[in-house]
């Protein structure tokens, strides 16, 4: 280290790549299903049910987070958040994450640090914990992040085994996060509530396993759109999914935020992705588990409806397009 | 598409990141293991062990690779190389891989498709499949790429077993890809046998799991350099190791190149990395088994020497510095 830094002023080159990573798993709590942790060439996982569920996703600086909108602990919290949701969209919990960071050699250390306690701090609300992972240098920020689970016996709800005439029902928030970006797309910072959601979304992570015991015969998460989500699950399936405008609820908050930017609340509950909630399809006879609640039907036919009808504007996010 | 696009002139943004999803995973053949492949939230591969190994890698372009030295399916081959290099040295078989691909709206198809398939040409080596993934937008091209394996009843071999007297054994290349990052470097293409050991490791995958076996008490990739990754193993076995020069082969071929380039071969097997190669440490009792080769003795005490005393320079890679 230079004479002229100091101990909250560091960076990623003057710490290091080894540096680095011991500051962001030691002294963790690992799960006790984590046989071998971080440090050695791969980890180990206890798979007890046989089968190990796997999803990974990538978060780009300026393309999934900003750090003027965001805190780096809150985008340590998405990182996480977007894959345990993946692996409760299957019926499964999580048993482990393994997270690739590649960040540029003038990242304050602070920032590596704030993002794995962000991290860690969601995967400790499931017990879970960071068994592995990759610093590298990279131009911008990237995160990697893989989630593991295990699906405890039940047969995984893929998006295909929605049949015609089944409920369709949702777990989880709705719009939150697309009201938070529109308030931060203005420059506000105001309601917290949507806009915390826009940080952080808080994922309905045991609705998954719960909708796979009750039988859900396909599930999805959330996070292009109710809607284009809703449709990753008609095209699988061969189904027609209609949502029925009189039982989605548009939370009177989004109401007040929509009203005050001019927006249209509905169209957030509809069409935003970021607070990854679950969909899903059950049995018309099955009682809906805890946290659900249903939207819509599934028929015989192919596309997403509402009332009917479909949807005008876009329904959902896509790369590049 | 716009009318001057043309087929063999697509961007990703062209295609869209479903469309692009599709060419890189349809017609492609998953293993047995694999019981929910690509489309799906999250993927589900057979763990018939009970426990799976997992490891992650980061790899992005002009740090860990350049397109004018290496194809996009050259690239692909190496991603998925140095993750099943991780695999092999915990005594594990691959099972599947999961990949995450950053890059800019203006990339041509034709390098998806290719690192592609060179990621998929990899991975049938050993008989597994790309299971999973996820492609976003980014500045720079970026790969992070997940393996997963199974110890197959065997008990993983981490870093940190070695005990005094054992004797310290490689399977695989050391050397080569040095030899042809500096042929590179220096503006040359050939020769051809050193420059593609560059481009593309060849991991000697089927010795690690040999090595577990026949009892080995710890194992290590060696991504970083020979002095490097046994200095690994030496920390977190409490050990010295001690390289023996005149058990360490340095072939003929390095030996021409480094005298053409005024440049030190036994260097190049000593500290260069990225041939993907295996560090053992057996007991002594123990016949090591194919594709194994002595070349040292671990001893009470810490570090590690050549021939006994300190090696002079840099022994290896790390990001940042």
């Amino acid at each position: 280290m230079g004479p002229d830094s100091s101990q909250d002023a560091q960076t990623v080159s003057q710490v290091g790549e080894f540096g680095l990573i011991d500051r962001v798993t030691s002294g963790r709590q690992q799960s006790p299903g984590t046989l071998i942790g971080p440090g050695d060439d791969a980890a180990v996982l206890a798979a007890p049910d046989g089968r190990v569920v796997a999803t990974t996703d990538v978060l780009v600086e300026q393309v999934h987070f900003r750090f003027d909108w965001s805190t780096p602990r809150q985008v340590g919290r998405k990182a996480v958040a977007v894959n345990l949701s993946d692996i409760a969209a299957m019926g499964a919990v999580p048993t482990g994450l393994l997270v690739g960071l590649g960040c540029s050699q003038d990242t304050p250390t602070e920032v590596v640090d704030e993002l794995s306690a962000g991290m860690w701090e969601e995967a400790q609300q499931v017990g879970i914990g960071l068994v592995g992972g990759d610093m590298v240098s990279a131009t911008a920020l990237v995160i990697s992040v893989t989630a593991l689970g295990d699906l405890q016996g039940r047969q995984p709800v893929t998006r295909s085994g929605a049949r015609p005439g089944d409920v369709v029902a949702v777990a989880g928030r709705l719009g939150w996060a697309a009201a938070g970006l529109a308030v931060l797309g203005r420059g506000f910072r105001s309601p917290v509530a949507v806009v915390g959601a826009q940080r952080v979304p808080e994922p309905p992570y045991a609705a998954g396993p719960l909708a796979a015991e009750a039988g859900a015969t396909s599930m999805v998460d959330i996070s292009d759109g109710l809607l284009a989500d809703l449709g990753h699950i008609a095209t699988a399936s061969g189904v027609a999914v209609d949502i029925r405008n009189e039982l989605l609820e548009v939370p009177q908050r989004l109401s007040e935020v929509a009203s005050a930017l001019g927006a249209d609340a509905r169209h957030w509950v509809l069409t935003g992705g970021e607070d990854q909630a679950l969909a899903a399809t059950f049995p018309p006879e099955v009682a809906l588990p805890e946290g659900w609640r249903a939207v819509g039907v599934t028929a015989e036919g192919q596309g997403v409806t509402v009332d009917g009808a479909p949807y005008e504007g876009s329904s959902g996010w896509e790369h590049w397009r």
